[in-house]
């Protein structure tokens, strides 16, 4: 015990390398004895189904990405973990020290729309470079895209001004998830956050006044009200008042209301925020209030678990609520925790420096993968400017250049359909090659004005937030050609195993 | 949008003092400017209700606070990102230069078992300090302590001796919820993680073998086994062999088998895992192969999105599977991914000097917290060694000295019972005294098995997976009477509030 609190305080350092499933390292170490570390492979990462039941998701998570690849390093405490406590030999250490990422890596960019089964970004690379960073990567694109989605679903339903604020760091899975998470739900389309880290490093615009505590704090609700004011008039900053603490309707408004007058802030009587209680009913009595006050303009804003359900419901009932806090529900991607991208091998350079294409098959027909090296094209309809589907072709094929492209359902083929007046756009761009950054990161508000850029393509009946029509994403003719062929040859050789034994 | 990217780069410093919800600053900000910012607070920890409907939750988290309080200041960058981007003035930003937590934190320690209303830990400082660290201190408790609740729910469908692994990294919410998630899960009573950099920092057991891509970069499932294994037998370590990348039953356990006694390491042969398909039907045609090869000691390991519930219903059908791989479902509490802790100020130092109760009143009677400096108690019978419930006193009592302790229900009152023959143990710990760290962190396997023996004390009938009975949670007389008394004060208040307008 004495021996393992020694360890933790050596082991102590924030590198990210060994943040990965052991059995990357026991694969690699496979390779590396192997003598295939060093061949050539090609992942794809991508997910099979949309999260929430939408009809889209918003990738996000290139960023942080970018920043994992670059100081993807071991240091000397991972190897001296690696030896020390796991036993591996020197000789394969030795290797692992010197590893970095220089392979190639072709990606969506952040706020691009994404689909079910196509790649959202490709690492091209040495066997063991490109599987040691699969966890972290899918760690990242997982999470990240889901909470990007999910805030796209929110700003779906409480419309294109309404403020939509991000307000759930404190139901985040723990600090990573808080800053990123954040971030992710800008990407998707919320305008500010609470969490002060991701204005710092992102330039997020943060959002936030006071709690219920600050009128524990000072005793009594009028002077608590009075002083925060006084202070925001004094940095002429706006006032948003929480009126719940003791009762909104008997105490809350009125205080907030007599404060506002007795400074004379009119200008800068931005809100009130309701946090509990009925808030339909609330709102609507709060804004009766309001106006006999003569405040019209000061907004109603409103949290308390709320997420697009709750808010189409609040609306439905006529609730006067003019913006959003939203906090557990967006940041944890309650009603689905858990996006299910995977990373899959379609490709693999073999004994004789050939590149071969690999598969996975499965009982479950959606788990058997696509092989080869492919290219991503969104297909835009150039007379209507929106989107007709995706369309994923062989490395080799040129769909740009073909008068008319056969779409057809990757399932069921006799869905098809002719497209002619088209744009194929290729949706990946080059980020990393020779293991060196060659993209440059744009901004985080460039990115959401980018990802709603991206939605004006689809059509309204792959935007609603339930029951959404499904979006098609095709395979070129020679690609599902491919894939089958090998279907049937790994099948074959599955048989020959069976039949000798 | 140049001013940002410099911006970016300029605070990309990795300081946590800036974890926290804007309204903190601006709160701190008025307590401040109103000569406010020394007085003594007390703030309590606390969730309302238990998590998954279980009947108990398992605190985790104590260590990251630590680690986080420890580190709490704020850095240069911090300062100018607040007054450049934000527009604080210096003198409040000087202010916030010099703030350390130099107050005094009490908790229970890791591994304790929690219910719902009573505190997890307890804030003791000036309003600003105390104020400040809320948003860090929730964000930290409430995810961890779900994670090592969820587990511990696994873990008691799975059984004691059952090897139960935790496999979530790639789904987790981005990394932090990966290394203290897994972390969380040991504590839960998981045996290992596949994080390698929670086995670094924590010395928790890793566990991992290989995955898909190895079978599918060999291009044959017979080779990738035998190279694999090869390597395991050089290093001397187990085997485990991952069967379904192209057929369970026609492929993978043959070639597993074929690999072994060619290679003849029967000693190694640990296990094979399934991870897709029908896996009680698998298991069971699995098990009669390898028993029929002569590998009885060999184990079947399972996969593939189970939770407890899952689990239960392959134990119902017969499976045969003797270790478990927990991925998803745990590591993001996929069935409720987030705990409503909150932090609430229960007492303040008012104009005079004096300590003074606060409380929060509610529409919703169970968000109606309970005031002032209180202590927290187990009452062990000592007869039968089980506890009879939590006993929550005020400062100055003291329920060891009783002879006969009364406890009654917080909500209906006539429940009640008296216990006699009892210990009552005080759950809270000092943590931090005057800003300094008085406590020594156990290792992780010690807070495992703390959390084991804490389990011991309760009824069966408190720890079913479904409908347990309700743990009670009582306060004394005292404490009840005060809530009472500050009640009715505020709702007078409130209603005068309402009268004068």
């Amino acid at each position: 015990m004495d021996d393992l609190k020694a360890m933790k305080k050596e082991y102590a350092d924030d590198s990210l390398a060994l943040h990965t499933d052991l059995y990357q390292v026991n694969m690699v170490e496979t390779y590396w004895a192997e003598g295939m570390s060093q061949r050539k492979a090609v992942f794809e990462l991508f997910f099979r189904k949309l999260p929430f039941g939408n009809g889209y998701a918003i990738f996000a998570g290139l960023e942080r990405i970018i920043e994992f690849v670059q100081g993807f390093a071991f240091t000397a405490s991972d190897l001296a973990y690696l030896q020390e406590e796991l036993g591996y030999e020197e000789d394969f250490l030795a290797y692992l020290g010197q590893l970095r990422f220089n392979g190639k890596i072709t990606a969506m960019r952040e706020g691009e729309l994404v689909f079910g089964n196509e790649a959202i970004l490709r690492v091209e690379g040495t066997l063991a470079e490109a599987q040691f960073i699969e966890t972290a990567l899918l760690n990242i694109v997982n999470y990240q895209t889901l909470i990007a989605t999910k805030a796209s679903r929110i700003r779906n339903v409480v419309g294109e001004g309404a403020p939509l604020l991000e307000f759930g760091t404190r139901r985040a899975h723990e600090m990573d998830a808080a800053l990123w998470g954040s971030r992710a739900a800008i990407i998707g389309g919320c305008d500010a956050t609470s969490n002060v880290r991701c204005g710092k490093r992102f330039g997020a615009k943060v959002s936030g006044t006071h709690a219920h505590a600050m009128v524990q704090a000072m005793l009594d609700e009028y002077e608590a009200f009075y002083r925060y004011a006084k202070r925001q008039k004094q940095m002429n900053r706006k006032c948003v008042f929480l009126i719940d603490t003791y009762d909104t309707l008997k105490s809350g408004i009125h205080n907030a209301i007599r404060v506002v007058k007795e400074l004379d802030i009119k200008d800068l009587f931005e809100g009130v925020r309701l946090d509990s209680g009925d808030l339909a009913y609330l709102s609507k009595e709060v804004r009766k209030l309001l106006n006999k006050a003569g405040f019209q303009e000061t907004r109603i804003y409103a949290s308390n678990d709320l997420d697009e359900h709750t808010i189409m419901n609040l609306q439905s009932q006529g609730a006067v609520i003019d913006a959003w806090g939203i906090g557990t529900k967006l940041i944890t991607a309650y009603d689905q925790p858990a996006l299910g991208a995977v990373y899959k091998i379609v490709a693999i350079e073999d004994e004789t420096g050939n590149m071969v294409d690999t598969i996975k098959i499965s009982g479950n027909p959606e788990k058997v993968t696509t092989p080869g090296m492919k290219k991503l094209y969104r297909i835009i309809n150039l007379v209507n400017h929106r989107s007709e589907g995706d369309y994923i072709a062989l490395e080799e094929e040129k769909p740009q250049e073909e008068g008319r492209l056969k779409m057809f359902h990757p399932v069921y083929t006799y869905i098809s359909k002719f497209v002619a007046d088209y744009e194929a756009r290729e949706l990946h761009t080059d980020i990393f090659v020779g293991g060196k950054l060659v993209y440059e990161v744009p901004q985080l508000y460039e990115v959401q004005a980018f990802a709603k850029g991206n939605l004006d393509l689809l059509w309204d009946e792959y935007k609603r937030n339930q029951n959404p029509e499904a979006y098609p994403v095709d395979l070129s003719q020679r690609c599902w050609d491919n894939k089958m062929n090998l279907i049937h040859a790994m099948k074959e050789k599955a048989e020959g195993v069976a039949k000798a034994t």
